[in-house]
């Protein structure tokens, strides 16, 4: 089959043939029809520190995670699919037995491995992954749209950390994630949503998705326009998902008193954060891993179901050996999300 | 000022002059704009059992309750609020300082007077209000929508007593209340909602404000109706707003396990009730009365701004001294909601 | 191996020698150490309505589900367990894939079967349990006592499904479940525990696990009672574990604006509630079944550890082959939980 | 009458007679029977950086805020309380009217003032305060004991900002709120609780409020230590509560994933975060201010009446004319808690 490899220690990437995986008696296998880029794949493209770090003793292997596709064979303890049914792939890989998975809590799975990082992934045409991973998608749904469920679920899990009806809510990043969140505000009913960002091509989106004010980080005095723009009240809901620290600390900044920080960001190293200003005005500050599983992702398909428009995040197309065209729109800063067909 | 009594136990009332009301350091004094009728002043106009046992000690009185208007004078320990402020009133008149008061729960206050029912009330060209009640409206909303923002707020507490985005909700009992209650689990997000009512006019209403499902309660299987519709799963959320025992006896058990029931509804008397059912599909029972002070009416007014359409359910306006044709066009079935002007 | 059996449609039970259970690639065998008698055994042995309805078809079969033994042999699939642990069951056996399992409530989950009622269950030498249902003891806790974690796992659940901390709690039925339910409670810090029960000799160990207030339900006037003893309050929470539509309706009844009734009592049918009771004091009743798997076990072990004597509603020990005379003690009412010892 | 003033912009404070101060419609005029020093008392007599922005403006002025007293004179609005109440203060004093205030959260109120800080506080023999503000003691309290309420709340607020019972939980610094903390837990049914001071002074005080484990900051490899001692799992809960940047950062660190921090703790500036790691163990981190008014009081009372031994952070008891001495050895570090009587 046709796959995409990260086989050395540096920047680029492989496709080369290689052997259909075998799947083992909990395990389906999955024709991929669509797969997506994730920032993730562009750190293992690119080869950063965090990807030399986290997965140099992985290599050669494949990568890629956000996925849609076809049961073409099934482990003989396999509950709850059929053959054909199309799923997506939920990436965090949990072990079911340690505490977290005990109590509710698989999402934060002290063993978990993922989906393209840690194992094999779905930048191929056939991916094995555990049954209990598999996601079953509605067969309207076309694949390519399907396959991006895994970061709007990240959205998902994010906006619905707590209560967004008839609230106020400031979304830092728009990235696919961030965009998904506004958009996700707007249809459960807040009352204003706000997108900041450094550019005007992912505001132009953010607008699209329904936001109410729309900050350039660049050029704005974010704090300054936040609080006249909520009448010196400050927002009800934070949500962080650029993983800068200014916009962290800009963000809690803005938040009014009992207000909710939902934070997905990751930053890339620790810094100075105003521990007392969140003390003093009472703020929550929740910590956001992945999706919860899985009611993120019945929630996920309910918004689909309900004309979540999610295909707007994802801006090209392209063949799957033609990944490297998708590394090189998302370099440029001329695509949101891009979507690859085997 | 003109103003509408109950003056005798018997069935009826009495529109006539009487003195504009004195207040004392800690009320306003309200220009009433508009009020509107509830099915509580349906009980009283007509004198039932409720109302003998409620209110016979308080006649001859003043009754109404929802209203909105204008501050025209105010008490000197009035904080918060200033003179030509449009106001509408929180109805539960709390002491302030029993358990529940001091504990964010005035709501269900143990001394809780009601405004038009044990103090003189709203059907008139003034209203004294203490200053605590008062809550002041956007002038942009006109006097004879802002009226029905009391009901609305039963709508707001019994929705979002839990969540809802994501969701399926049924919701039994198509008056004021229960339709807002349809539109506004539309709008935050609800997956599906369905709209169970005895009557076709009132269904009609439900469809406007976006039910998914209507089901004719006098004529449909509504347990099977509602398990085929949700593919034999139930429904996430059951809101109660209709006072009928076999609406709460169906709610609870086309309920999904581990869903929740927001029973707004008031019985006439006790009734049959399978507690085990409620106990195996582990449901959560919970008793909604008033509205929060003052989460509820915040986010009643959050939902006006982004668009509610309240108006929808006003279906006739009168003149205050036309009081009478509006309990006709009620009695008839001809209304939902009426709203007087003095 | 000497095992017990509910052979025919009728009272009584039989003792008699069987083969070891085979075990599947997903299950341990255990060695049982220590079974105890539940209420449900007691249906199953009387053989009354319910059994007849719930198990009829099942028979012959071995019943019985609380336990504690050795893992003497596991399936290859088996992960976090070891021969010669020393195990508990959880007898609710989930699917795994419906809806409640994949969203944190396996509990409820929509296939449950359970041990001992649809599959052979402990009343044995050796079970075979899904390998998922294993609970591991801490060694240090004798096996007899171990076995009634799974009652005391109720009252956890019951107890912790909401704040108990410097509240009042009124707790009805003092079977083992309600007396594990007033400790938990004077452990948690409860400020006062009230116990209510038609006979002394149960009070007597109520009395012994704290109770502040103990209500003879025979001879008191409850309700009075309550009220006088929390000054015209009311409880902050209400516990109902009798099954008795009495204890129901008067916990109902003595339940503070805004409190809190949890319900783990099964009742024969359905019977008159006073719902309107229930919306005007704004109360939340909460259906109760099972143990949260598995943060009900986790917490039920912590409790164990900082010294709940569980041991105290243990009143009689016997060898698994006395059986009929553990059925003859609770039948005399002379006992509260017995345990067996093959 | 006797009173203790922050006179000048400097290190010091002044004893001295003032007139008896007069009330309003609104406020109580309590006899002061005892009062205690809080670590703001201190900041206010050496004057420090924080005390010369905070309350440069407002002195001179009368300090002190921990009290018990009786009530000797009310305004005629005063409701819920007699002449001779034995009376604490709740002594933030909000504004009832901004949004905090009308949605349950006055300890958060956009206009609160403080006593002894904002307004003359309780370091006199009377002393005037909104009704609304003093909290009603059972006579049966000692006025020195029930002076120390006021920390006591803030410990209560911190440890049940979530659940504890059963669960583990390591609390940072040992002042009084910190050991308050630690038996608070300790009677709320925490499976184990660990203390963490740099003396070994106050870990004694720790080891008799019932701490599990001390751990000396000053010596001890803290983060080490905690996760030996929960066998590398790490806390459910952290409770901050000595102002350290490092033990903040500790505490998180400690933290197993999912798992509660609650930050009463004040730093004085702002410091390096590991946010990311906040992230992705998905902790909650909330701010903690005040007391909830009134639940944490009412939660207080309880766990007094249950017997909970707040004498214990008690060192010393001194005449209010002797107040240097009071500051005296809490310099010296002999001292956990002074009351003063007039």
């Amino acid at each position: 089959m046709l796959s995409v490899w990260k086989s050395k220690p540096e920047s680029g990437l492989e496709v080369k043939e290689t052997e259909i995986p075998k799947i083992n008696e909990d395990e389906v296998l999955i024709k991929v029809k669509a797969a997506s880029i994730c920032g993730t794949d562009r750190h293992i493209q690119k080869w950063d520190e965090w990807a030399a770090n986290r997965i140099g003793k992985n290599i050669p292997y494949i990568f890629g995670h956000e996925v849609s596709g076809e049961i073409v064979e099934m482990g003989k303890n396999v509950r709850g699919l059929e053959i054909d049914d199309h799923v997506s792939a939920e990436t965090h890989i949990s072990c079911g037995y340690c505490f977290q998975c005990r109590t509710g809590n698989e999402h934060i799975c002290e063993n978990v491995k993922i989906l393209g990082v840690d194992v094999n992934g779905v930048f191929a045409e056939y991916v094995a992954l555990p049954y209990r991973n598999a996601w079953k998608n509605d067969k309207s749904v076309p694949h390519w749209i399907a396959s991006a469920q895994e970061p709007m679920g990240n959205a998902v899990h994010t906006v619905f950390d707590g209560d967004v009806a008839g609230k106020t809510v400031a979304v830092f990043g728009m990235g696919p994630i961030g965009l998904c969140a506004v958009g996700l505000c707007k249809m459960a009913g807040a009352e204003k949503v706000i997108a900041v960002h450094p550019s005007d091509f992912r505001l132009k989106f953010a607008k699209d998705f329904g936001a109410d004010l729309s900050l350039k980080s660049r050029d704005a005095d974010v704090k300054k326009e936040i609080m006249d723009y909520t009448d010196g009240k400050g927002v009800d809901v934070m949500l962080e998902m650029s993983g800068s620290p200014q916009a962290f600390n800009d963000g809690i900044s803005v938040l009014r008193p009992g207000g909710r920080a939902s934070i997905l960001g990751v930053y890339s190293k620790p810094f100075e954060v105003d521990v007392t200003g969140i003390v003093f005005k009472a703020a929550r500050v929740n910590g956001i891993n992945g999706r919860r599983m899985f009611d993120t992702w019945y929630k996920t398909k309910a918004f689909l179901k309900a004309g979540f428009p999610l295909e707007k995040i994802i801006t090209h197309n392209f063949r799957l050996d033609e990944i490297e065209k998708g590394f090189e729109v998302l370099d440029a800063k001329e695509a949101v999300k891009v979507a690859l067909e085997p």
